[in-house]
């Protein structure tokens, strides 16, 4: 990063009209002193003789000095430099003063919340997130963009914080035929994806040292988020069956984040009764549930289980759904369902943060859902994404053997990878010597709130995403894998 | 709104497959009693026959419970509804407690910031902001969205929080054209609006109450993003040359928000000694300035003026940019410009917030950058508003003649109208009736800080944009305007 390369920021060679040019240098014979304060220059006829310019040029070249304040204008006299210009002229070389940098709590607390670089030329990457370009459904898409850039309003104005009410009545039509999610359409926030919804949750609920629930090991965004507002993380551990609901006895706080669907990272569904005790903890203690129902499209074997927020009776659930998975991370479109009563908070805050999410891309989505593109779209994902999990699992299974075990592998687009002949302790180093070999791992000890949890497994795990990669590319990061594997004692 | 059409949210009659009927079925009998906690369901053969479907049928939507946690399935055995569902059966008709809302203190701040509403169907609608939709630049902005819909990579993944670099390089070069700020396209943070660059620069540099220098009047939005974080807002009252900086004396804060090119909303343009003494005061206090330079690239008689950020020496100054007034507010599409040390602390608040904007609009406004269609549209905007505004402003003159006063009309996109038969006591209910009569009219008051400070000033003044408007509604505003006047006495 070049940091230093905007030095000098003074008026300087920019090319442009002749004025221009005369106001830049009439600035810099001030800067420089050649005019001081309260001095007068040159008449326009004498600076236009002077020059070869015509007169009316210098004219509005002292307009314009006169509009910025460099020279005071009176009828009849020649332009002359402002005594309160004196003491401001800046110094060229004077001294730079190093001045302590003074940031925000929350910006402080960001500083020690960095993520880990990408690395470049991967043969193989694993990052559970990317997904491929190859299934993007180009055409359809397309179209509904055309279909978008057709909308031509008379005004062009700020729109409403919630999202475009098109979008929203598709949502809710669409969020009922594929997960069951009953709402209305002003319930619905339209948020530049997941990690907006996440963080508006967290202003919306949360102060500095409030209590929030989270998974442990758990989504990292989602606690980061909350961590930087300040507030105060309370882990509660997870099994194969997902949170275990029965540690939040005695527990009290605003806000839990969850992901019963699929959980985040570890992968599993969280059963009804643990759904039950989750949603009558959340009415005593007067908390809301974020439910990040992130891949709820993706599941192989069986239907697409239900979402917490249709067995919620006490409006304690807050739905948060989006396309990053279904259609492309780079749209940054998710949507949010709330509870009545909350939906004018989340439209104060929404406006607050940026008034609303684009329109282009609210416009296209709405035709996207609307002529069964969006659908579609998922349906054949969820083949092919089928596939790639098949020949994961295989090559897993025929490559790895009894070296790895695999973990949360009934729906989404990641599973979990535990290896047995590797310890937790060498899970850093492996992954560093993974990408030194060309291979994109990512240890699962980063999702874990607490280091001390993450004792109860003594091997190292792995998050890996396959929604990315081509047949060639998951079949080589397997074999990276097991290039990889400690050598057995001899 | 309605607000409570979505009581009933358990399995219902939502249409789906046969197993997804015949799951939801279960369900509902397990809730209502007829399978208890503990008892086995029928066998799959016994239900098929039952039902008349196929016992495959059956079989999926035990699966299917069983993943959810509705049923234990072990081999052999017919499947069982776990004891552990007893005491989470919710009751359907049990009395709803009413829960008292717990909202951070950033969210009840927000419920004192309550914006005005829209008005419908309007004849005339002076709300500055707008643009008209018939200026804007179709065919070429449609020809940069079909050039950003061919970029297809290979994966689809999460970006760059400051943006995408092409357009950050292309934003480099056309702010040192348009505006002569000079920096380097890692000091450039892309962001959705002006709006999130402000609430970025809010929760960067503010902490509750501390200090924050804006303008009085000023940008409403800005003040409210402010105090929305709990900052103690320091106004500095405003002259027809924009910001009395004389009166920065003694006060200290982190952060100062202006609007030096135009300021919003009196329309001063902020002369060169006033500069100097804003950015050397920063310099001693070690605080920030945020240059909101909102339509800087609208100028009628002279060229646009120098931004603060070329005059600065020490890197105090954050240069805000947007297209909101050159091309569209729909688009959410504004840049930072921050000094070299404060990238990282901006890369990790954006990441951390919505990870990026969104990319389809990113490399759609490179393209429009790159083949010159801003540019060009630009300068066509500009004739059209400079039209605009000379209609407008003789309209003023020849219906109101001597009942107005206009100020701050060298610049942007609005002016300020004074009506001097109207006391500043009779401006609200004056907007009031204009709005009765089919006028949006917006009071200068709301845009004071302070209400004491708006007694130098008996006049009633108002905010009149006029960039959406065609000059059959400017004539029909001024007429209405005339018509609203006050009858002089008898």
């Amino acid at each position: 990063m070049r940091k230093r390369a905007v030095q000098s920021k003074g008026p300087a060679a920019r090319s442009g009209t002749l004025t221009e040019k005369l106001c830049d240098a009439i600035k810099g014979q001030i800067a420089s002193g050649i005019y001081l304060p309260g001095s007068a220059l040159p008449s326009s006829r004498a600076l236009a003789e002077e020059l070869g310019v015509s007169r009316s040029t210098v004219t509005v070249a002292f307009e314009q000095l006169a509009a910025e304040g460099y020279v005071d204008i009176s009828q009849g006299s020649r332009p002359r430099v402002p005594q309160s210009l004196h003491r401001h002229i800046p110094l060229g070389n004077k001294t730079r003063v190093k001045i302590p940098l003074k940031l925000s709590a929350f910006a402080t607390r960001l500083q020690t919340l960095v993520p880990p670089d990408r690395l470049p030329r991967l043969k193989a990457d694993f990052r559970a997130g990317d997904i491929s370009g190859i299934d993007f459904p180009e055409p359809s898409w397309h179209k509904a963009v055309l279909h978008a850039l057709r909308i031509q309003p008379k005004a062009l104005k700020y729109d409403d914080p919630l999202g475009s009410l098109e979008l929203r009545k598709s949502l809710r039509a669409y969020m009922w035929r594929s997960r069951g999610v009953r709402c209305d359409e002003h319930q619905i926030v339209v948020v530049n994806g997941s990690q907006q919804g996440i963080d508006l949750c967290a202003r919306i609920f949360l102060n500095a040292s409030d209590p929030v629930v989270v998974e442990d090991p758990g989504y990292i965004l989602a606690r980061h988020a909350f961590e930087a507002i300040g507030a105060r993380v309370v882990p509660i551990p997870v099994d194969r069956d997902g949170m275990q609901t029965s540690l939040l006895k005695g527990v009290t706080a605003n806000l839990a984040y969850v992901t019963p669907s699929h959980q985040y990272p570890l992968g599993g569904i969280l059963p009804v009764a643990r759904r039950h005790e989750l949603l009558q903890w959340a009415t005593r203690v007067g908390a809301f549930i974020v439910e990040d129902d992130y891949d709820g499209e993706f599941r192989y074997d069986i239907k697409p289980t239900e979402t917490l927020h249709s067995l919620d009776t006490d409006d304690r659930v807050i739905y948060l759904g989006t396309v990053s998975k279904t259609l492309s991370p780079e749209l940054r479109l998710g949507y949010l369902v709330v509870p009545p009563e909350l939906i004018s908070a989340f439209a104060l805050a929404k406006r607050m943060t940026d008034r609303h999410s684009a329109l282009l891309q609210q416009r296209a989505m709405h035709a996207f859902i609307e002529n069964a593109g969006f659908e579609r779209h998922i349906r054949r994902a969820r083949r092919i994404n089928a596939r790639r999990r098949t020949l994961l699992l295989s090559e897993v299974q025929e490559v790895l053997g009894d070296l790895a075990e695999i973990a949360g592998e009934a729906a989404g687009l990641h599973i979990v990878l535990w290896l047995n002949q590797v310890s937790r302790e060498l899970e850093e180093s492996f992954v560093k010597n993974a990408g030194e070999h060309g291979l994109g791992l990512y240890g699962i000890t980063p999702f874990y709130s607490d280091q001390t949890r993450r004792r109860t497994e003594p091997r190292a795990g792995f998050v890996v995403g396959y929604a990315a990669l081509d047949d060639v590319e998951i079949r080589r990061g397997i074999q990276i894998l097991r290039q990889l594997q400690p050598k057995p004692p001899q």
